[in-house]
């Protein structure tokens, strides 16, 4: 074993946890917070009720949600200067990834300086920031718990990732009643999301038992729990992903991801796709062109997948593989890139582009454009 | 699900982790550090190493080493006198619990004021403690880790249990190498210690799906390698009983403890008696006692440390408790209570004084004193 690093958030985690808001505002030293959210929370009525639990404290606070849902460079810059205008001392984030990431760009700036670009890649953040509350609204990107933040380029037309154990928020308050709002296609796409962030985590180069605990809990409860929550939309079902993209984070922002994220980065810098539609397509071909190099975890997988070994690791890991896309199939979602790429043309100019990704770095096998064209060619 | 909260220190864990001793106090803003050990650790040469990574960053230092194995109030207010004499900003602990337990009474009295007999019981901490960083010298008490330190009052002749989010360490530099230099009795020691935190926080009341993970890892980590590493004293062996140690406080971190602890801080606070010894005597009937509240946890537990399960969960489980005697037959340590207590007379006094211990209030199944003595009775 090498030298490990394992950093999560204070965690507030079930029903009615929304309520710790204000009081974890005042213990971090709020008196003006800057709180980012967008306009689908505030049409379902989540934003207006964090601001009555803010307002219990009496806390001053500047709202602020020109996020779309791949942020841009831009829009972090404007977040930026708010920020600053008004003061603020303590950052509150409500929203799946977009916001929390956006959060993320503008605490970092504000107290950094400079634009957010100039922090792509792993460990280039100097100075510490803010405090930063994040409550995430979907199960889950993870961004409430990880160490990463995603910004769109625009220039380059590509997803940066700023990789820093700054930016691992103070207090993570996940509160399953907010998942009562989503439509089928957004669950679908955040457990999925969640799912590649533990099977990516658990491969990585710089897995520890520290995440793969938390990786296997993570792909354990998605494949029993979101069918589930599909037909029932009960709360309890609902709380079990939302239980399921935390472990994922705590996994993934410790142990990182590999190629199907490093791919996906691309792809949804280029498209604007929704981040969670990639990985059915991309996943199982990117667990089989590992297979060689990480047989073993794979049928750790395999044998979460199945529900059992089978006679070998080899195997079973197939056997799993095979499962999952099954599994993939019976969600109804696109499985095949030709549904998102609208032109084949584009191909190799994004696989060159993943290359570039920091994701790739901690992947089990090393990936040249070439094995990524092949890749992308087989789910084409 | 309840509302669960859980916290974890920032964690830097592997051989030759040490170094960042210096590099951390940096980054936490020290520029005097308040240093505990004790005398052990001096002689194995490991004080003087730490002072030299600290000297490499120029910082000023007070060192503190006036500490007894199982630390006393009045040691933690002399630590706490001599700390503010000197205006120190961040402490540094090397040892086992006893210097690391010390070391949060300090900091604690030294910001909180009163004696550190005022905080007995859980979150009864007001103010902010001074960073603290923890190096664990055994594998592992878990006070690197943990929102708890255990104080003797001298007076009343008892284990304090005080628990307090504000009490996790800021960093834990858990370095394998200090395992080292131990004895195979303290080696033993620890990982039994470790052992019970695992199947304690396993089958408490508030344990979760994220604090499960870690408790089941300890138990297959220790399970497997606490005999090889006695054995071989390798390396490799001890940094699995490290991070054995470090999964199994995580997890009692967050999900605290039970009847066993309750017990085995009274006879420590009474007797002064080394608290690993106490587990392989008290743990199986402890669990015995807890069977009918929590059978499939139990089973759990025993499909771990027999790896496999049998017909039913009941019959997995006591299978599990029984391997567990063996196992501890197996390290000649001592299972029998009249071993370490030598007057059975104070057996009633101990059970009275163990039903206001803090870990009770999580154990899976109520205890009376009556229970308790039956427990003791049946270990003697």
């Amino acid at each position: 074993m090498g030298i490990l690093k394992f950093s999560v958030p204070e965690i507030f985690f079930g029903r009615g946890s929304l309520k710790y808001t204000g009081m974890c505002a005042m213990r971090l030293g709020a008196e003006k917070i800057f709180f980012v959210s967008d306009p689908g929370l505030e049409k379902s009525g989540w934003v207006d009720h964090v601001f009555k639990i803010i307002d219990k404290e009496s806390l001053k606070w500047v709202y602020y949600s020109d996020i779309s849902s791949n942020p841009r460079d831009w829009q972090i810059e404007k977040g930026a200067l708010l920020y600053k205008k008004h003061g603020c001392d303590v950052v509150i984030a409500l929203g799946g990834g977009s916001p929390m990431d956006a959060a993320k760009g503008i605490a970092l700036v504000a107290s950094n300086g400079g634009r957010v670009n100039d922090y792509e890649g792993a460990n280039r953040i100097k100075h510490p920031l803010a405090p930063m509350i994040f409550i995430p609204s979907t199960a889950s990107s993870g961004s409430d718990i990880s160490q990463f933040t995603i910004i769109t380029d625009m220039e380059r037309q590509v997803k940066m990732s700023i990789i820093s154990r700054t930016l691992v928020p103070n207090i993570s308050i996940i509160d399953p009643m907010l998942l009562t709002t989503k439509s089928r296609e957004l669950i679908i796409a955040a457990a999925v999301d969640a799912l590649s962030h533990a099977i990516e985590a658990h491969v990585s180069k710089i897995a520890s038992p520290m995440t793969e605990v938390h990786s296997l809990k993570a792909i354990e409860l998605i494949i029993k729990y979101l069918p589930l929550a599909l037909e029932s939309r009960s709360l309890d079902h609902l709380e079990q992903l939302s239980m399921a993209g935390t472990s994922a984070a705590i996994a993934f922002s410790n142990a990182s991801l590999g190629l199907d994220h490093a791919l996906a980065h691309t792809l949804g810098g280029m498209l604007d796709t929704v981040h969670g539609t990639i990985h059915p397509i991309l996943l199982p071909q990117v667990m089989r062109y590992n297979l060689c190099e990480c047989t073993d975890k794979i049928a750790q997988i395999g044998k979460v997948v199945l529900g059992k070994s089978l006679a070998s690791p080899e195997a079973t890991a197939l056997a799993g593989i095979e499962k999952l896309e099954a599994y993939f199939q019976s969600l109804k979602v696109s499985t095949r890139l030709r549904d998102i790429v609208p032109d084949r043309s584009t191909l190799p100019q994004i696989c060159k582009m993943a290359t570039y990704d920091s994701c790739l770095l901690s992947n089990p096998r090393t990936a040249t454009v070439e094995d990524m064209m092949q890749i992308c060619n087989g789910v084409w």
